[in-house]
C-alpha cells in the first residue's frame, strides 16, 4: 500500500449516489469525505455536481487523487452508464487510472457477520442480482459465488443456513424471501441497502496498489444481466418486430 | 413509529463533521441522503453550509422535516458548542423539537459483533472517553457501562474478555491497547471511527416517537470531563492566578 493515495469512487447503480473520497483499505485506511444522495434525480444531473463540491470542501483537486473508482453494478443500465462514463471522464481528463469495483461487493463488505451473508438488489423484471458472501473472523466478506440474477424465490429455496440479507432486493421482496426463509432469515440495518463508496474505496486501494487497472477504452459496467436492446437481437421476434418497423 | 418522519442529524464531537437526513429507525429506516467532512476546517464555518447543501439536493425544506437530532459527545468541546447552538438555532428559526444522542452511542451503533465492543475516543491530555456495549443476535449495540473518562491503559486493564473497539481512539493508542490487550484486541474497520450522524437519526427515530425532546433553553453538550475553564474555577493554584490578573 502505497501513502497517502487517494481513491474518488462512486457508485451509481441503484437510486442511491454514493460518493467518497478514501485513503488506504479495510486494515488502515481513511475516509476523508463522503456523501450519498437517494432521491428521484437522475445521476446525470448530480454526479459531477456532488463530486466537486465534495473535493472543493476537503479542499481537494483532481491533481490530488491518485486514482478514480467506480461501482461496476449490477444494477440500472442508465446509472451504470451514467457512472462509467464519468468516471473515464474524470480519468481521461486528469490521466488518472480507473479501478473498478462490484456494486454487489461494494454492499457486501459493509457487513460483518458469522452467518452467510446474501446481496440482493432489485433487478426489477421480479428478478434480484446476487452474490454469497463471507467472513473469517475479524475480516471483511469475501464472495463465495458468482453473481446471478433470479427470482427471489428461486434464490431463497437455494439457502439452507442461517443468513444475512444486505441490498434493496430485501425490502421489495421480504415477504418472499421471509415466507421461504423463515427463522433463518436476518436482516442487515437500514445502512446496508445500497452500494457504498466508501467500501469501493477501500476495495480498490488494494487493486491500485496492485495496478489492476481497467482499460478506459474497453471498460464497461458488468450487466450480470443482458440488456434489453440486446436481448431483442437474439429473438426472432423482436428480429421480425424490428424487421417490420 | 410514525410514518415519514424526517429527522437532520448532525455530530460536529470530532474532526470529522457528519451529516444525514434518515426516516425511521434500525428496523425499517432508510438514509435518505448523508455526508461527512473530515479535514482541518472549523465545524463552525462548513456545518450550515453542508446542511443547506444536502437539503438542497434533496429538494427539501426544513419545514419537511420532523426533528433535528445533535450528537451530544463526549468530544472536542468547541466542536460540541457549534452543534449544539447550530441545532438550537435551527430548532428556533423552524419550531422543530431537539433530540439529543450521545456520540459514543453514534459510533457503536454501526459495529455489529458478537464480542464485547468497546468505543474509544480520544480526549487529548492522554486519555480516552469509553464505553461499552453489547449486541443481541440481530440487534444493534446497546450500551453496558457509563461513558467515563481514563487513560487508555486504565481502560484496557479492565477488559479480561475478547474485545472489538471503534473510535479514533484506536489509532491514537492502538499500541499501548494492543500491548495490554494482546490477542484479545480486534479493531473495527475504518467505518467507524467517528460518531455517524446517519446512526444518530436512527437512534433519534425512537426518542422522537416517545416525544423525548431536550429543552431548547437548558440543552446542553455531555462533556463527561469538566473543561479546563471549570477545572481552574476549583483549583486553588488557579484561583490565586485568577485573582492576581
Amino acid at each position: 500500500m502505497k501513502d497517502d493515495d487517494l481513491i474518488l469512487s462512486f457508485d451509481t447503480a441503484t437510486n442511491n449516489c454514493s460518493i467518497a473520497i478514501t485513503n488506504g483499505d479495510f486494515g488502515q485506511g481513511q475516509v476523508l469525505g463522503s456523501l450519498s444522495l437517494n432521491s428521484g434525480v437522475t445521476h446525470s444531473k448530480r454526479l459531477l455536481t456532488a463530486v466537486k463540491w465534495l473535493m472543493q470542501n476537503l479542499e481537494l483537486a483532481l491533481a490530488d487523487i491518485a486514482a478514480v473508482a467506480v461501482g461496476l453494478g449490477p444494477g440500472s443500465f442508465t446509472g451504470l452508464r451514467i457512472g462509467m462514463a464519468t468516471a473515464k471522464g474524470l480519468c481521461h481528463g486528469s490521466s488518472k487510472p480507473l479501478v473498478g469495483i462490484s456494486s454487489l461487493d461494494a454492499i457486501a463488505a459493509g457487513v460483518y457477520s458469522e452467518k452467510l451473508i446474501c446481496v440482493v438488489m432489485d433487478a426489477r423484471k421480479k428478478e434480484v442480482y446476487s452474490c454469497f458472501y463471507r467472513c473469517n473472523p475479524g475480516k471483511i466478506a469475501r464472495r463465495c459465488s458468482q453473481p446471478v440474477v433470479l427470482p427471489p424465490q428461486e434464490l431463497a429455496e437455494q439457502i439452507s443456513e442461517p443468513v444475512i440479507m444486505a441490498g434493496d432486493g430485501i425490502d421489495v421482496y421480504n415477504a418472499v424471501l421471509a415466507d421461504v426463509l423463515g427463522d433463518r432469515l436476518e436482516t442487515a440495518t437500514p445502512l446496508h441497502r445500497f452500494p457504498e463508496a466508501t467500501n469501493i474505496g477501500f476495495l480498490a486501494a488494494t487493486e491500485h496498489a496492485d495496478e489492476n487497472y481497467l482499460d478506459l477504452d474497453q471498460a464497461k459496467p458488468d450487466y450480470v444481466r443482458s440488456s434489453d436492446a440486446q436481448l431483442s437481437l437474439v429473438s426472432p421476434i423482436a428480429k421480425g418486430k424490428a424487421r417490420n418497423q
